[in-house]
Order: structure tokens, then sequence, then C-alpha cells
């Protein structure tokens, strides 16, 4: 599992073995099983996580009381709450395990040092976050710009291995549309086939 | 308007004298007129901007046609279309001055060297990133989870000498409702009072 962090880290920033080595002791491996959070709405988010198994699902409850799926993580991405991170806020936001699931995790402090001791890691947080950033700013032009139907045929193309591993209430909620809605969008499509 | 960039940045990391005056070296003052763009959809953002005078609206045109603000940027904000800027990609956004403006302007090539020259520029764009990031997770769990009346009231409470300087129908697109319906919410308010 150490192997797909260093192979992540590499796309961004280049460790020597030796750096790797000690940055890899600043994170703890945890285990959650399915349907279990990594951290519920109310709790402080003490972590920032590399996902090495698993599917986590990162959502926020709506006033309605739905679930916002906010995004998706999988093995490779990262997972955490940004904002309840930084701020010490309670978290507005749910990550559960949708599989069993492994993560690495990497606490503030130990974070802050690695800055200090390795300021390439302040390079790979800097352009992680952009990353990150990024697609939060094209998911929400997304949803002003793209009909329901076409975001769906977009998650398709671009997460298909994602896409075999989540249920249809998932991507529903992902999308921000019902159920019975994404239904008629996967009848419409299939008659278009 | 360098001594306000000097705050800045000082917020996040200390710059001694030397550092900041070759820092800022690298930023080319521009004037835009009310209603001038400093940057159309189609284009590629060439730049990271500081707003030393005015106030910018980022916006998106929505697949009706209507205007979404993503955010107001005004005196000691920073401004770009980050994803364009990072990727090269063509803006699906319009960053357009509601008042007569100044902006100090980075490029790409600058900010990298930056990065290479002084790490710690590396450590004030990380942050930065964080911090914008964190915003626009609040405003979309926002809309998730709060009533337009309560976003609205949220603004004018956050953002005080915005709202003083914003027409309705800017802050109606910022909340993503109609003008009408702004209209509606603000003789509620004013009839509780």
């Amino acid at each position: 599992m150490y192997q797909l962090l260093r192979d992540n880290i590499e796309q961004h920033v280049h460790l020597s073995d030796a750096e790797f080595s000690h940055f890899a002791t600043s994170f703890e491996a945890k285990e959650i099983e399915k349907k279990q959070f990594l951290l519920r709405e109310g709790e402080i988010c003490r972590f920032e996580g590399f996902v090495t198994k698993g599917i986590f699902s990162v959502y926020h409850l709506d006033k309605n009381g739905d679930k916002q799926i906010l995004y998706f993580a999988h093995e490779n991405w990262w997972v955490t709450n940004i904002d309840s991170f930084t701020n010490n806020l309670p978290s507005q936001l749910f990550i559960e395990a949708l599989e069993d699931s492994e993560v690495l995790l990497i606490s503030k402090s130990d974070k802050e040092s690695a800055y200090i001791n390795l300021p390439k890691i302040e390079k790979l947080f800097r352009v992680m976050t952009q990353k990150t950033h990024v697609a939060l700013q094209r998911r929400m032009i997304d949803s002003l710009s793209k009909t329901a139907d076409q975001r769906y045929i977009d998650f398709i193309e671009k997460y298909p291995q994602l896409y075999q591993r989540l249920s249809n209430l998932q991507i529903a909620a992902y999308l921000g549309v019902s159920h019975e809605f994404l239904s008629k969008i996967r009848r419409k499509i299939a008659g278009q086939k």
C-alpha cells in the first residue's frame, strides 16, 4: 500500500528513498469496513487520508435530509474535509466507506512537520490542493451548464470503473437527482442506442 | 498598491524587504474600467491577479444564458480562473470589473520562477489555494443546506461593505435566485424587523 502512495507522490514531486521512508512513517494505516465512517458530521477532521483500497463517499445531508455526494474517493485518491481539518471546525460532511476499505492517514502536526523538514512536501500539497480545487470548480460549473443526462454520460465516460462499483442510488446522489429521475435518464439513453 | 500586496502576503509568510522587492517585480499593474473584462469565456487565463482597487465578478453563463456568479473579488482578494491558468484550457468563466478597478497580475512563468527562487512562495500559494478551496466548498454546502433567505442574510453579515457596493441584480446572480425572488426575500426580511 505504501508503493501506491509513493507512485502517487511521484506524479508531482520526486522523493529519494530516504525521504520517502521518512515521510511514510507519518502515516498510519487504517481499515474501515463497508458502511463504517471515517468521519461523521459534527466531528473535527484530524486527518488527511490516502485511499489504498475500497471507495469512500464524501457527502452532506441537505436541508431535506437527502444525501448530496460531493465526491467519491477510491484507490489512489486523497480524502479529507479540508475545511474541518485546516480550521478545526466541526465537519459538515460525512466520509463513509462504500466497500471494505483501507486508508493511510496523516495528522495535521505530522503534515506541518513534513512541510518544515521536507519543502518538497509543500509543493506536493500545493499542487494537490490546486487539482482538488479545479475538480470542485468544474463540478460546480457542470451542475450549472449541463443537463443531468449529460452529467450522467460524462460520469460513465470519465469514471468507467467507479461506475461499475457504485449503485444507482449512489450515482443519483452524486448527480443531485432522485433515484427515479436517474432511472428515467438510463431508460432514455438505452432507447437512443 | 504594492503595500496592500505585501500586507496580504505577510498574513501567510514573512518576506524580507529584498525578497518582497524581487517578488513584486514579477507583477504588472493593470487598470480595468467598469464593465470591461479581465478574462472572457473561451480565452486562456494567463494570469493570477491581486485586486488593489475595485471589484470583479467571476461568473459563468449557465445553460439558460443566465449569469451565475461564483465569487466577487474586491481589494485585497486574489482573482484567476485556476483551471484555465493551470491547465491552459479555454476559460468557462468571465472576470468582469464592476467598478473602475486595478489589479497586479503575475504570469505562470513568473510564478513558477518564484517557486524555485523563493520556496516561501510555494507555501503562500499552498495556503491561499487551500483557503479558496475551503470557500468554494462552503459555498457549495451552503447552497445545499440553507434557504436563499438565509444565504442572503449570511451574505449581508459576512460582506457588509460588498453588499453596499453591489446591485441587487448582482447579489441575486451570486445567490442563484432571480431578481424578483430576491425582492421577495428583501420584503419578507424588512417585514420581520
